[in-house]
């Protein structure tokens, strides 16, 4: 059994992944990681904290000399200002100045439940933990995860559809490999999966706009995997489904919105004759699919065909452009305030969702073939 | 901490559920339990067994003279027809004759996958379980959920907005309550929010003309909860968000392939000041919107707006126009069977989503308010 | 991942074992399992219930044509005299009259603190589902554990060393195999590993004994498990270590006190040198011990040799001699009622001791091979 | 729901703390912690490195200004001489020169079954992790929660009984409060629950005798909490039961090999008159009772009385007086080495026991209280 937690405020110390399960005597690729990290960071539209923060993964436990133990593996992402952040952040009792405490709750994030919740009086105390800097840790997990994967022979990967009202055609992406769509989409600093300039300037236009009206933006994002087994996940309980668990990890990115697996809304438009993949078999491929409606699961067990996930994310919540709001001590209205000043992250969500994609298949893989050590692993793999 | 499990198989003894954490001292609500199942068997364009089968929930354990003790509820939902089944899914050890044997996978089921990853030379072993009348027990523990959510001021209920290319019109809903719009469905045939003959007929019609043509139909529904409190779900562990629960519940229905929540994949296109729900504070009302674009949840946690989750549902895979599919014996090609004669089960598939909500929603109350017992709960929630 | 969970009351409809993740294509051995029901329901000492109802298994769910699915395994244990039960513990609603309420808590029963806990007004709430009647639940699910298990080699069973002052001599086990102090146990009324007419007495007469004075008795068993494969459990952490969650497991039956894994006390007592095992090695053996004092576990996991549990049983908490207590509604002193007439269940308790073994055995198992048939378990596993 | 993990190995980094589930809004002493780790480093028969090693607790991440933030809390103890380790011990990749492999497995520890669960050809793998080191972020943990007990009333602490063969007398424990003992037991070198010179000198021969022999020694201690309220824990399911969750919690502290709650194994001997205790009530008390035979727990539930929990420790593993053992790579008999120093940590493993007790408890107390924040759960518990 995976077990995945992170932990860490966003000015604090730092953000840390806890990961546990993962197959002892796994060679750890500190530089797939760190890029991994790199990637979360990039793209068009991001703010000024991404150029201060040049994330870097440190193992502070699971890991010696370059393998995995089989023992809990905990992982750091030092915030690296967190020297400015000190007196507000730091664990040691303090008063904090009034004026240096939240007190004015940001529509469209956890704010305001967050601090009904708990009952605090300083919003700082949930938006430190909202905030989408937490999902570094996710990557990093993540990223262990894919790199076991990808040595198994499974793709995870990402592109972005649209953002906001700017789209990739569709009919340019149609009978293109998910190797050849993920490689246009590194090579795009909005992640789209076509090698379009045209296309690009749109995407680009598209948010340069936005930023100039004070507006921030969502979009769609493409996570699939390929070379995924059949027969993970099961249709035995509800909570073993695999598409359950993949909807709840995607949706449980910071302002996911929706997800599709699949076809996702478009099957409910269809007839059915239109939406499930026809099965054939040749002795060299076994069975084998012509379509991928589905998605690659089918009763909550993949079937072998890709893994494809479509997932909406809504604008970030933090506009220059004003909302209003209610400070939660005067109970005065007020204009909402800007912490940050990304317009646009939907290619860094997309790398997120590429992290919880490939840890909800390692955790699926991991009770189908079961392995103590990533030898025995790949020995059972195939 | 709230456990609920389905076990039965689609032609077995019985479906049962088992729930556990429920709160002692609940008076049930005998009638209302089998009025949700009744709901769960209804809908224009259900296939023949809907009438054989009307089903009632017996209680096996938990429950004693009227009220729940705390201790596990097992319920069975008995097979009527279990007899003439006997032969082809009894417990006991016996040989089937080699014609019985179901060795056709039908496309966009279990079938396949799940024949692969169990090894199994007859297909029924896993059709039986991964059928969708494994939700009527989802159903009667959702039911058990919703009556104790109701007497607590929260009320669970769904509609349907299009079956295949038949739409609810947006303006027949808009500015309704909730109330008013489950009232709605409460009376039509296909469940739709809008108590207008023509636009019953458009769905109807699209229904009969799926059917004439051996297709099969899907759908978008709604479910939503109102008088949810501020507070359920936490922003500070991945799967500890609401929305990530919901989705996982929603998305482990068969069949399903998308969940929203709120806009959903609408707030991909919007900008920020159109997505947001701007907060305002009143005496009487305490903090309040005036829009609910999020769906009633921020940062994974609920904000007192009323949830509301949309989902979308593939087709039901079994038609009467066939597909191809390939023998599991044989490897031999044929055109997929007939198992079963909905040409549409989306207001089915609409009551069995309010059961996952209602049980997700109760277990994140009992995560937040001690409950042994129903009346402690009650008076903590107040 | 093995999830196990029993519902049902005591005098209610029926004891259930609901058993999930179970490979599938196992061939269930129906007369094994109900040799053991009947196992449990064996020894001398026991009142007359025991002869009442013969246990038997009934399968709901996940088994068809005596091989398991891999779905959710629902078992039933009906209660044969429920009809005489039936107007004080049916589901429906009911008043019942008031003398029928118990409002006497039994010392050393969940009665007293089950009363508070859940604020009942009757007694009966709570002893039909504390009452150890629910171990025929973990029988049945243990049943087939031990019958998975033993088809892999790994044999799982039990005797008793004491009842109150009744001892085996040490003297008398030492130098014996397992398998022959089983056999003794087997063919023993009290269950003692020694054929000898004489022990067997001195336990006989300190049962008879008790019964005059209208005392009850406790005891001490062993559970082992032999055959067991070196590597299930993990050291790396603490919730992951075997003997924890066999101490879980055996110190959940009702009435266990004490728990002990290989020298167990006496460990405490002796300086190192004679406690810890030496390891030598010969080809045909592989690594191997001459002495098992750390009953098969070191740091958490197995390492080859037979698991060794040592469990205290108190005596059954129902007295014909009275003990004093108070009336929950009166808040009058009495002296405490007899619900239950059995003097001495120890022999019961070591076979439950067995099904809670083979349980937790079964469920390391299935984390460290991967098993969705049992097939697959079988090839894997050599 | 409370989550409680460790990470770390015994001379990585350092070991690590992951508490998730715990109340916002509490205020951590950071002297109390302290405090705590300087307990689980004292007793006479320590070692060397308890002298290097003052551990301290750093914060990482879920206290902000002195208090809890609701969200997950991880705690580093960090190791000071790591940085002689560093070549040995570090993450990233690296050639170990083969003399520093240690292909030595030590009997009556992890080594051996833990090298072949993970194919590793370094035993130092495997000990890294199993080492008792680990148990310094368990008492990091606990002390947060023994905090948060103790200021709802509940104490919980601990004393050691005996030492290998030097015991306390029980005439000197009985009739004393737990206050007495327990502050006894803080002010001896051996955590020995008298004040009595003479005991104390017994037990500091006992332990230099087996140190002059190069011997180790185990023990027997008794761990306990009063002021904890009725109701914890429940009879409803056996993985729900509190002495199971007890019994699993101290079972998993390293070198543990048995577990008693209230009498124990002497509950086994006595006739039912002499073990339950009866019940009495009074209108100032409520109900009560004379005797705690059942060491606070009764059918899996807490009654009122304190909990009573009784670990036997086997001797430290590691020994000057060499133990035969057999080398993974060579498979050479030969004599086993010595990792640490420690003749007797018995008093160290009674703090590790405290912590243990402490977080089953507060678990229990969550899922009985749920609680976001500290206020509300004082609120709820009075």
């Amino acid at each position: 059994m995976l077990r995945f937690y992170t932990a860490g405020e966003s000015h604090g110390k730092g953000i840390f992944a806890y990961l546990e399960g993962f197959p002892a005597n796994f060679p750890v690729d500190f530089d797939f990681i760190n890029r991994e990290m790199a990637r979360r960071q990039k793209g068009y539209g991001r703010g000024g904290r991404m150029k201060i923060e040049k994330d870097r993964v440190e193992f502070l436990s699971g890991v010696r000399l370059g393998k995995t133990l089989g023992s809990p593996i905990l992982m750091a992402v030092w915030n690296r200002d967190y020297k400015n952040w000190e007196e507000v952040m730091r664990p040691e009792p303090g008063q904090l100045p009034p004026e240096k405490k939240v007190t004015r709750p940001r529509p469209g994030h956890a704010d305001l439940p967050g601090v009904l919740k708990y009952g605090f009086d300083d919003v700082r105390n949930v938006l430190e933990r909202s905030s989408a800097r937490e999902t570094a840790g996710r990557v990093a997990a993540g990223a262990l995860c894919k790199d076991l994967l990808r040595r198994l022979g499974i793709e995870v990967g990402s592109f972005v559809l649209s953002i906001g009202s700017a789209q990739v055609p569709m009919e340019a992406i149609e009978g293109k490999s998910f190797k050849e769509l993920f490689e246009n989409a590194e090579n795009s600093q909005v992640r789209i999966p076509v090698s379009d300039p045209e296309v690009e300037e749109t995407f680009k236009r598209e948010i340069d706009g936005a930023k100039a009206k004070g507006e921030s933006l969502g979009g769609v994002f493409v996570v699939f995997a390929t070379g995924v087994p059949v027969g993970l996940g099961s249709h035995t309980q509800w909570d073993k489904r695999l598409d359950g668990r993949i909807a709840q990890a995607i949706m449980s990115i910071q302002a996911i919105k929706g997800v599709e697996i699949g076809l996702g809304f478009e099957a409910a438009r269809l007839p059915g004759s239109k939406v499930h993949d026809e099965i054939f078999y040749s002795q060299e491929r076994g069975f084998y699919r012509l379509t991928n409606n589905a998605g690659g699961i089918e009763g909550g067990i993949t079937n072998g065909e890709p893994i494809v996930v479509k997932a909406a994310m809504k604008p970030i919540p933090t506009l220059y452009k004003p909302l209003r709001s209610v400070d939660i001590k005067t109970k005065e209205p007020f204009e909402a305030s800007v912490e940050r000043s990304d317009v646009c992250a939907v290619p860094a969500a997309a790398v997120v969702g590429e992290a919880m994609l490939a840890i909800v298949i390692t955790a699926a893989l991991l009770e189908r073939y079961p392995a103590d050590s990533f030898e025995e692993l790949r020995l059972l793999f195939y």
